[in-house]
């Protein structure tokens, strides 16, 4: 009985599609929501956004559906069929919703479901994703969709198209067939996909991947291509020139992939590549242009020509009018969007309180309590005892003065009684103000429904977001697409409108139970109704959910979960329902490097590893939204997904270890730096000498200076490594890896690593002195061949990122406690550039650097002055800054520190006027006062050459050499007339003067300080 | 009431399917047979067999079964998106079979019939057609399918590709979309075919036709064109050197785009052409063959992974053994084919009863009486009174000699023994017969079923075919698929084996009623059974039903059927069922050349036209086969179809009409006549002068002389016109056509049509002198320069017609009258080339001309030596080789003429050994018979000399001179001795005879006649 009963439960199992089922079904699909079944292009393409059925439709006013599969070839991606995943063919399905129906995530959603995908039983996500096209001058917001981890849809509203803004947005869905067919299937590896009879994808393409692998990487004729890109651009050209939209469009395809050939073949150098993308996208401009001209001529002919694809069952909400509230009432107002990026989720639930208060205290609404929730689909405010009515508000209305307001009868003037007459009020009742007549009104609150819903709707438009997107010609640009309003005033509904939609009383449930529509009947129900439909409004309780899902679950796999900073909050606002999985991979991965698998984990695939101590275990945790069914489905689908990744990572590694990491320099010479600066080789080439010139200077002994010298000269080796390529935030994690495999020293391999650090604000700085060294001959080198090639950063832009360079500079220099002059190191550094870089651009780069020190100064928490105090003085060394405002700040605090100060200011204000030192003639010298400064300048003078000389002239043993002498200074204002009209003992004893303001120089510029 | 009944007779009407319903319903059907669905390639083609799904995968041993969409461009088909049928881009949904599946075309219709095409309601039929791709080195047998007239699919045997044998053929289905479209939704324009939606295909591809039209007729850039076909030959070079199959045969296809843009674009010529078809078919052998050995070296992967598609339902027919009979029986042998060329099935049931009958014989197997009946899918002979033995034999076997056969008793000797006892014999009962010991003995013949059986399927391979091809691997190759055997004797089947199949007493209807099985129960109702299933076997009897029904259509649209030679034969072959349909067209399109309608009608749809006297009518006659349901619906789809036709033939003549006949002779520049002739232009140039020269010759006045020049100037411009590079049948009669219209006098306009008359063997022949002048001056000219450059006819190759030429020189100049010196002529003509044409090859063309006028007057009856006699004289001259022929065999009837010709004959033979002529000194001549023979022949000089100069010495002017001293001669002979030993006297004599013997010089060589 009981196995009746399993049998009974158990999911009906359909066998799951083949590939040519899939693509018939997505078809079928298709045409049935009234979109044109298109055919692929007769011209290779990188993705179906290359078809004219896209690129060129997707300009101007008119509709257009479109549906169609497009082989997809990308040269690069080749790995002659060996790679599970990855193949320089596949099949893209693309599809094409202009106008966007309103409901376009749904619709994809059911065509998931026709092919098989049960939404309960699999993890399907909308995880951001932000697609650009440098070739085709095109771009869009939007996401990647997982399934089960996997990413098996992008899709993207489309914004921008051959450099031209479109004004009707499209939807561009474009399914990877392929990897719908690996989940659907199973499947270990594409070549295992069944696609008709016995037949399998392996059958049908593992020739043609082998072969266009080699083809493109060691056959191509590297020549021929580039006359053949060059033909191909002249015969656009000649079309364009002639009007002919369609063959430019052909060759400016055919153009593209001759590049891609190129660059697959290792032809390409970064410079030359922004090049070519600039060709081809004046290009594509044109041909856009001309595109859009032609159907404005022709009167946009497909317009009305289509029958819309479904649109959502629900029109917008009737508008009825409310009931005023005559009491405190809640307040809830949510925003129904399309998956947000989880950083806009968060920002958007501040921005909402803080418009949301501010616009109610403007208004003079009162409430009780304002609190904001929100998931990816939704921002939520919830605004307790909110008044039924503004607050009331007296008005003062100024008249005459009174000395017209009366005539001498002391009856009301003509000003006076038209006055009371325009304010409609008995002259009699006006009282008088600080001589003028003052009419004093009370004016009562409006109703709370007459201000709501303006006040909401703007409410929605104040919330900014740093990217925005349009999805359609009625609602104003936004993060991602607002798709309802629910507005509750207790029971009743509060009419906003706001892009087209008008707000109503109906929320919409999860994505995995097909996003039910949900009935709010009261404003205070909301949170609970949500969590009633298995949605946590609250991040905070998500986020806690997870924390604890996800401890038990790692305790169980005998560690603990790794937390990295941000990731937890990420996760948090990726979904509505979490629900950790622990899922396994194969403990032979683990031999990968560590770097490799946790960023394939939680950059990739934002899982947690699970350690136990300081070793990684072979599990990790996924959080899918949603929970029951199909758990082991989703976790199996994960574990695939890893799997599939780490033999991506493995074959990399492979490949790249058929050969050692100084192989692998001559391609830098192909990767371009900077124009004017040269490739990476030779970047890397001036920091190996750099290194040695500073390497005294870093007190490096012979062996380090070894090490330091051959660690810059592979430091950057690893950027032609295919594990780099692919994924670049292991630079120089890779790079130590390898070095260690390929019998680097140990000391060699960690500088390669180290020289990278810090690579962000908080990262770790490198300790062994090989390291230091290198890290900054690298730093030097980029800020000072840089600023020469005039790229300074500039307000926002600082591409090649030398804000954080001169940062990690500095971070280096204080924390490992090195004293070393930036402004020698900056002059090797410029000798070495094949360029010129000028003394003032070198006081350029030094001004920047001392910039960046101020701030890490006025942030460790000291005063402003004292900072400029020292950076006037030792801008140039960090470390010496930093331990002068120490010692100055120590100084500054004590009691007599302002008559030490004053003391030395009159020696300094006093001689400020005369920039020319003048000689001491002791002859002259009156005794009494005016010697004895003599013998107390000489005195100080002599101790801080002493202490300069022992390397020892600090603030403080400068200070403390000065402070001996300030009875003598004191005595000599009061006793000598320094101004005198004898022109040489004024000049004598100015010269005494000057002596003693110049005592700090070089240590501390005390005129900066306060009190000076 | 009688409404209603109107109404459930309708047949249900479904809207029909739009454009990617059809292709989605292909996709579907096709699927469900079990076909892998794949993509359209990513390079341009001109036809689906050139993607690799094809064009590779037909290849080698393995199986595949495969479907898919292909848009095919060809550059040239272009007409700016104008012409309602014809488009540079358009697409093609193709199907590759391998192996065979047994009943391809079955499952084709059935696919039919799924995108709701009713067999019933129309008219589905295969008609021959063989396909060739000379760039690819490719070919195929098999048919078009037309559908009520329209050609909307290719039906091929694949049996070579890359110029290698395919050892399993396969079947190849190539579908043309918008054709299928326009016939299912009687779109009149494809502009008009419904995609989705209000979308038709106008709104789709308009843009793109008008655009890529002018792009490819007038913008391409031919320098760069060259270039990239170099580029890309060169690409596919290094692939193949690499081994890399796939990247090789993409830029094959991208040689073959580039050359078609080029060909559009006019910068191809016809030499030019040959060259790069020879490229590209030489990388295509490589690609195939280094994709063979790759396949070979992986093991043919493929080989049984594929489900099969549908096989027949009936499985070979069990092998019963059959009741021999006891009586004569009718015999019925019927080979079920797959549709014959018209031409084959005549042929075939010729040959099927002269090797039946001849086996018959053999066999010693009597019979009655055996026909032959056939239709397109059936050839079958009836064998009435057929024996059911062999008839007996009388054996003789030789025995001993009777000397050697008797013991001195009488006794047997040892030898007569032994053959006695070898022989099984009573040696008594052996007789003598001619001296040797003879043993005779009757043999019984077998009974016929045991005979039969070989027999029959030996007649089967028996019947040969001028094209034959293969379609499986059991089967030898044949003209057609057999696809089923019937061999019954009385009720008897006899079991024939052949190709794979086995035969059995099941017959196939007609294809409307979908080919349903019929059983045989006896051989005698064959007849009748077939007619009982609406099939007329008797090919006789459908030709007269065709003329019956036709003479009564005719005759109610008021005029009369017009035949053509062999239509009717090839339209009755066409059919298992006629039945003719009146179809009308336009009146206005009879303003179209009327050649150019008839030829359409005739050549392109197999119609009839009506004419009332010489004029057409605007109808035509179509034979359809099957008949009843779904006629109107027929009629109507062969008048778009002719409409379309007809619009294409306006589309050409209007575009032709842009220009004067006289412009298009640039483009002839572009059109090699020969590499080392030069283009058209050029050869018209020579024409031209040529015309010029033999004007006096043909006695042209000086009017015809500039009409005749004028004409030759024009001669082939219409080459260049669109209308004849549509239909080159039409040259000439287009020529005249735009001659007029272009302003040239009528006669110009008729020599320009004239001069390529007889274009075949029963062809008329010109009649203006001006035309018979431009007529000849184009035959020297093509005979001279083309025996100059190597290319005199051998054996079996005769590329340029030259035989033609040469005799419808030698037909125009009998049929006229006209005394021409064609070696005069040759002379001529062999100034004029641009290569030396040395007298050894002018000897060369003036003997082959003189051997086609040998079999001329051959088969005028004249003797063979009368022949020789007058062509070794006068063979330069056709009229004066007849005339002399003629009046030479009257003298050889002559009852005196041994007489004439001995007399004649002694004086050559007696001269015969001695070459130099020896002068005569009449003073050393005897008196008497020596003298009198002096006498005589002087005087027959005189005579012939004077004949000569009135130009009036024939054969019979010149015998009647000669006969008169036959006497003389005689009396010579008897009276002297030639061969005296004084040579003085000897030499003198023999100088007479020579003279005499020089008599007939240049009107016959007597001595090639009998007799002689």
């Amino acid at each position: 009985m009981p196995k009746t009963k399993a049998k009974t439960k158990k999911p009906v199992v359909r066998k799951p599609l083949t590939l040519q089922q899939v693509i018939l079904g997505l078809q079928d699909f298709w045409a049935r929501q009234g979109c044109l079944i298109w055919q692929p292009y007769n011209v290779q393409v990188g993705a179906g956004t290359m078809n004219p059925a896209t690129f060129l439709r997707v300009l101007g006013p008119e509709p257009w559906n479109v549906a169609y599969v497009e082989p997809s070839v990308r040269p690069a991606d080749g790995r002659y069929g060996e790679n599970p995943n990855r193949m320089q063919q596949y099949y893209q399905f693309q599809v094409i919703l202009k106008p966007d129906p309103g409901n376009p995530q749904e619709i994809y959603l059911r065509s998931l479901e026709a092919l098989g995908i049960d939404l309960r039983r699999n993890d399907v996500r909308f995880v951001e994703d932000n697609w650009e096209s440098p070739a085709l001058g095109a771009w869009g917001l939007g996401w990647e969709v997982w399934l089960n981890g996997m990413e098996i849809t992008q899709f993207t509203y489309f914004q921008q198209a051959g450099g031209i803004e479109l004004p009707v947005p499209s939807v561009e869905i474009t399914y990877g067939v392929e990897r719908i067919l690996m989940a659907l299937q199973r499947a270990s590896h594409f070549k295992n996909i069944a696609w008709v009879g016995d037949v399998v994808y392996g059958d049908v393409f593992m020739q043609n991947e082998r072969e266009q692998s080699k083809y493109n990487f060691e056959v191509a004729g590297v020549e021929r291509l580039r006359q053949l890109y060059e033909l191909f651009e002249a015969e656009a050209r000649a079309a364009l020139a002639a009007g002919l939209v369609l063959p430019a469009h052909e060759y400016i395809l055919k153009c593209s992939h001759a590049f891609n050939v190129l660059d697959a073949r290792g032809a390409v150098g970064v410079t030359e590549r922004a090049h070519f993308f600039a060709r081809m996208r004046d290009l594509a401009r044109h041909s856009a242009e001309a595109y859009l001209t032609g159907r404005e001529q022709e009167g946009f002919p497909l317009t009305g020509k289509f029958h819309p694809v479904s649109r959502p069952a629900r029109p917008l909400p009737r508008a009825v009018k409310p009931k005023a509230p005559v009491k405190p009432q809640t307040l809830l107002f949510e925003i129904g969007v399309e998956e947000l990026p989880a950083a806009d989720s968060a920002s958007a639930r501040k921005h909402l309180l803080e418009k949301l208060t501010a616009a109610l205290k403007e208004a003079r609404l009162s409430y009780r309590q304002a609190t904001v929730f929100g998931t990816p689909r939704r921002v939520a405010a919830i605004v307790r005892g909110l008044a039924p009515a503004q607050e009331s508000i007296e008005v003062v209305v100024k008249g005459p003065p009174v000395s017209k307001s009366y005539q001498p009868d002391g009856s009301p003037s003509q000003a006076l009684a038209g006055f009371a007459a325009k304010n409609k009020v008995d002259p009699k009742t006006l009282r008088e103000e600080n001589g003028y007549i003052v009419l004093r009104r009370t004016e009562k609150g409006l109703p709370v429904l007459d201000v709501l819903p303006g006040l909401l709707s703007a409410a929605v438009s104040a919330i900014s977001f740093p990217k925005v997107m349009r999805w359609n010609v009625s609602a104003p640009a936004y993060s991602r697409p607002v798709r309802w309003l629910v507005a509750l005033l207790g029971t009743e509904s509060v009419p906003v409108e706001w892009g087209g939609l008008r707000s109503g009383r109906i929320t919409r449930g999860l994505r995995p139970m097909n996003s039910p529509e949900i009935i709010l009947k009261r404003s205070e129900d909301y949170l609970k109704t949500l969590r009633a439909n298995g949605i946590e409004p609250d991040p905070a309780v998500r986020a806690e959910r997870i924390r604890k899902q996800a401890g038990v679950l790692a305790a169980k796999a005998g560690g603990e979960v790794s937390y990295e900073p941000g990731l937890l909050e990420e996760v948090t606002e990726l979904v509505e329902a979490p629900h950790v999985l622990l899922g396994a991979f194969d403990p032979e991965s683990l031999s990968l490097p560590r770097e490799v698998l946790i960023s394939v984990m939680r950059k990739h695939q934002r899982y947690f590893p699970v350690q136990r101590g300081s070793d990684l275990l072979p599990y990790f945790l996924a959080v899918r939204n949603g929970k029951g069914e199909g758990e082991e489905n989703i976790r199996e689908g994960n574990e695939h997904v890893l799997r599939a990744r780490f033999a991506d990572a493995a074959f990399f590694i492979r490949e790249d270890h058929r050969k050692k990491l100084e192989a692998f320099l001559p391609r830098l010479g192909t990767l371009a730096f900077q124009a004017k600066l040269g490739s990476m080789l030779e970047k890397c080439g001036r920091v190996e000498k750099l290194t040695e010139k500073i390497a005294p200077m870093l007190n490096l002994s012979t062996a380090q200076t070894a090490d330091a010298v051959r660690a810059a000269h592979l430091s950057k080796a690893d950027l032609a490594t295919q594990m780099v390529v692919e994924m670049t935030s292991l630079q120089g994690v890779i790079g130590r890896y390898y070095a260690l495999d390929s019998g680097e020293s140990r000391e060699v391999a960690q500088a390669i690593f180290e020289h990278h650090l810090p690579r962000s604000a908080d990262d770790a700085l490198p300790e062994s002195p090989v390291g230091i060294a290198v890290a900054i001959a690298d730093r030097l080198d980029s800020l000072a061949g840089l600023f020469a090639a005039g790229l300074a950063p500039t307000g926002t832009r600082d591409p090649f990122a030398l804000r954080r360079a001169a940062l990690g500079l500095i971070q280096i220099l204080l924390a490992r406690g090195i004293s070393f002059d930036l402004r020698e190191g900056i002059r090797l550094a410029a000798a070495l550039q094949p360029i010129p870089v000028s003394d003032p651009v070198q006081a350029q780069v030094m001004e920047f650097i001392t910039g960046r020190l101020r701030g890490v100064l006025a942030d460790q928490g000291f005063r402003y002055d004292v900072v400029e105090a020292v950076l006037a003085a030792q801008g140039s060394n960090p470390l010496a800054a930093r331990r002068a405002a120490e010692e100055l700040t120590a100084w500054v605090g004590k009691p007599d520190w302002l008559t030490t100060l004053a003391a030395f200011a009159r020696c300094v204000r006093i001689t400020r006027e005369y920039p020319e030192p003048f000689t001491v003639d002791p002859e002259r010298l009156a005794d009494g006062a005016e010697r004895a400064l003599w013998d107390a300048c000489r005195k100080a003078e002599d101790d801080t050459a002493a202490l300069s000389k022992a390397g020892t002239l600090t603030v403080d043993t400068l200070l403390a050499a000065f402070v001996p002498h300030i009875p003598a200074i004191s005595k000599f204002f009061e006793d000598v007339m320094v101004m005198t009209d004898d022109t040489a003992v004024r000049n004598n004893r100015l010269g005494m003067l000057q002596r003693i303001a110049r005592l700090p120089e070089g240590v501390a510029d005390l005129s900066k300080l306060e009190g000076f």
